[in-house]
């Protein structure tokens, strides 16, 4: 077991993201995680590298450190820790500075600030919209939706809506493919003058079956041939009306929402 | 004008998170961004090579590229692109392989997969929480919450909730202080057995006014009296019952959500 720090004078999310991204390359160690955000002070600093130098005891040999401390203060202090840094920040500053020709503000707390404050309400205001158009609510509002998930349920519609919403502003409204819709390979009424802006979630039928299995299980609703069926049917509607989909069996939210922005070429509002 | 390219061989979500808080240290600079995610094959890195080169020219500087490209094939036909690479893979996976005493993986699209199936479902959980239990609808799911906010209109609360969810699979519920909560310090009546759950949010008067304003200008809702009588009395209530709470008028959801993450020693699930 090789413990792993994730440091971060602001909230961590990106030394986290390129730390763990990096880890996944070494699928055969097993880590042990210790996320520690906001350390933006002397004293906090000081406290962390003495948790490094106790880990680094405990498993016989040096922890990890992702770090993406902006002060070169703090920074030596857990590079003294006798843990092994690797800084995300001071790896390229200087690099960065060189390419620019210009001096970097060094300043900390800048990167996850609340920036553009129209920036800011427009990404409150697609998570509302989000929110407001989930699962068929509200189709009036379809004309301003950026993008129109549809397919079965429990196929990843909200989820990939609210981070569509959060990561790039995107305004998008989700459709629920019910079992009357499936009668037939026409599109449902209401989506037919939207065509342009549907986007198709598909999912293998077992996938399907153990995600719709855990909340109710032994249900019509969650059996193999129900979900095979509605699955199909799906897929031959959003082929008979040349709707773009994408399978989500086996790829994160993340994945399935960036995809789906490049594919259907939608610019990002955030 | 600089030019800035984003470029990954899958979400390009590391790419843009760490590119762009690097930029952030260069706020008199003025860069133009572009995003290009899943370049996972040789034509498609050629193609961007001929970009970051016409960009380049263009700009009559190179174009800086940030860049989580694990085939080192492509990589290369990046950097002879004339564009100036940071790369965020290579640059650290030489110092872990040797570091770890292993080698790398080098295999494209581990950091986004699905990973774990469980934690994807209490992924999608913790989302669905949220939903269900958003602006104090279905207040007896109080019991399985991990953390309930509570705020006034427009504080942050919902977005704050499905951030902890996502990022951090993190059951969070949350309540809105309405006109009538707010005749006394007394807490709602129904939150006074989840003491313990609790976590305000508090804004700036000013700000909230602005926020109201853009949905519902001139009403008494969106007035600045009445924005500050709230606020007021909200602040009251939390200190009156030692209700920790966050001032979210300048920050960004990921650090309202990463903040009480710490501040509350909860247990992230994700």
């Amino acid at each position: 077991m090789r413990t792993v720090f994730f440091i971060s004078d602001r909230t961590g999310i990106t030394a986290e993201a390129l730390g763990n991204s990096l880890l996944t390359q070494f699928p055969e160690i097993e880590f042990k995680r210790v996320n520690l955000a906001f350390i933006d002070s002397l004293k906090k600093a000081r406290t962390v590298a003495n948790l490094i130098q106790e880990a680094s005891k405990t498993d016989a040999q040096p922890a990890l450190i992702f770090s993406t401390q902006v002060s070169n203060q703090y920074r030596k202090i857990l590079e003294n820790s006798g843990g092994i840094i690797f800084d995300f920040f001071e790896t390229f500053i200087s690099k960065m500075e060189k390419t620019l020709d210009a001096k970097s503000s060094h300043e900390m707390g800048l990167s996850h600030g609340i920036g553009n404050k129209n920036t800011y309400s427009s990404r409150i205001d697609s998570i509302n919209f989000a929110l407001n158009n989930d699962d068929g609510l509200n189709t009036k509002n379809y004309e301003s939706a950026d993008i129109i998930l549809t397919g079965v349920s429990r196929s990843g519609k909200t989820p990939t809506c609210l981070f569509l919403a959060l990561q790039y502003g995107i305004y998008a409204a989700n459709y629920p493919l019910i079992e009357e819709d499936l009668n037939t390979t026409n599109l449902p009424s209401i989506l037919r003058k939207y065509k342009n802006k549907l986007y198709g979630l598909s999912i293998n039928p077992v996938r399907l079956q153990n995600i719709r299995g855990e909340r109710r299980s032994n249900s019509g609703y969650a059996s193999i041939e129900q979900c095979r069926k509605e699955v199909r049917r799906a897929e031959d509607m959003f082929i008979q009306n040349e709707i773009p989909f994408i399978d989500t069996s086996h790829i994160s939210i993340e994945e399935i929402a960036s995809r789906i922005l490049q594919k259907s070429k939608l610019e990002r509002r955030y």
